[in-house]
């Protein structure tokens, strides 16, 4: 199984909000700031003139990524550090038209875990909007990082099979 | 069942990225909002002094909230905007020290659904650090906000239980 | 004399930093945000059909428009609040291709000034990049919003005309 | 005459805007964390036990530094990068409680000038809320990153001293 990728961010004093510590949503920008950095990362230090050198080369012009969904438990507090935090990256799975993302933040020994977290992308054509099937070689750079799944320990019970259920308030009106 | 207490937030220009959308880390940013002026929402309109008058002032100087987990499912692109969107919110669960909200971000009549979303909180001791049980009159604040659980579309596969799966590629090291 | 808009502009609990009050960058986000919706406000309830019907229609799509600069002078900390700050917002100069904004954030009876400020913007053109001449409807609709300059407290002493200077440390290297 | 410090900043992806540039608003943040990491730099490598440091050890519990303006001008976009930019960072002035800092944002080489800029700090006592004289070691400490002043090309020209000008219109009401 492959290695998940270490991708050191720097931790910045706006970062931190009133309670004294890196703001939970911030934790997530740490996130994204890590795909775009892993996608951006060359496959090798020579790549033949005109072969794309990373992921985000087999992007084309005519297609974006677009982030389906987001989870992230927090497992510590980040305090203001000039020191980089680490988010550690790696693929978990990868569909016909998307894939996930797991991480954790540590720190610099990933002795401290900050936060666990999973990201679902698709990948869209712009033409048209739609989910777009993944290329062979697109798969085939997904699954140099691949590795195991995000093991989160907080998430809430599913509900049973087959449970029908009322619709969710925020859909049936307002007050 | 309650229905969901809607929170109007003013979308930022600086909320749009590069692909000329609010990016997606932002909408955590409005769950938060939301959370933090429906707690501060008094309970009535006319509360008897020395009452608490909305959920906020139940939380006393020697407690605080923690953030332990978001999940978010992302539905419809938001562009930038001078209409505020609206965040419906409600409580899903009251448990011993920790409680969850659901949202759905929406546009002002709820007919786009551009998110739904789900957090846990968490009720802290500062002077101890760890998790303290909700007292009556908290729980019974929070009751008044519940409705059902947030129907989340894409949430991965569960792993079945008893399943013993290696650690995260995270923890084993780096590449 | 024109009277300065009021733009009224929601506090979040991100932009409060680990000084308990809002961060002094996310002053810069209000003024940005308060020129974003002001010129987007409608001229007039009754625009004639295919005229322009705020400033922001008169930038076409061939233009955009730049920040050249900004100055801002911290009169007053701000806390987090669940109502609104203000805004006030005029135009202080018309160049050729250029106009200014001055600014106060106040509280909503502009008794408490948190903040007075003016940014400098430049009409570009998308072609060439290079900045383009007001248009007499552009320059008419600024001209609305005139008000006088910004009374900053501490700029610093500008230095007399005629004395040169060594370059700036930055551009001599670094340690 | 010190030569400025330079702090490499990593640019985020969320820190471009629709414009696909940095927005104006996040120059500011670069700003700031350039002077946070300047004044927790160690002032040497050997440092006796129980000195300071660094500047921020000498900012006492019982003290802070204030932001009491900024002015910054921008002369070139920045898009996005996986490399850092560069903050070059020196002390314009000292006063008597307060001090300036100088800036210019420059590509790695200092070959591009992406904006320079300037804030004036304003030391306060947690105590009294009202400012403080800067001690001898505190003067000394910011001599030791003395330059000269940011020749602005865009200031606006200034009053002419004596001339009585009526108040802004922010101030007498709003529309």
């Amino acid at each position: 199984m492959a290695q998940a990728i270490q991708i050191p961010l720097q931790v910045r004093f706006g970062d931190i909000d009133a309670y004294n510590h890196v703001n939970n949503v911030v934790y997530l920008q740490y996130l994204e700031d890590a795909r775009v950095r892993l996608i951006r990362t060359p496959f090798a230090e020579d790549v033949p003139p005109g072969s794309a050198a990373s992921f985000n080369d087999l992007i084309t012009d005519d297609l974006f990524t677009l982030v389906g969904r987001n989870e992230i438990e927090y497992l510590a507090p980040i305090a203001f550090r000039t020191d980089p935090v680490l988010v550690n990256i790696w693929v978990t799975n990868v569909g016909g038209s998307s894939f996930d993302f797991g991480y954790t933040i540590t720190d610099a020994d990933t002795s401290v875990v900050f936060a666990q977290a999973a990201t679902s992308m698709v990948l869209v054509s712009r033409a048209t909007g739609r989910p777009v099937r993944l290329t062979g070689a697109q798969r085939a750079a997904l699954e140099t990082w691949r590795g195991g799944p995000v093991h989160f320990r907080r998430r809430p019970a599913e509900l049973p099979a087959g449970v029908e259920l009322p619709a969710t308030p925020a859909t049936q009106g307002a007050r």
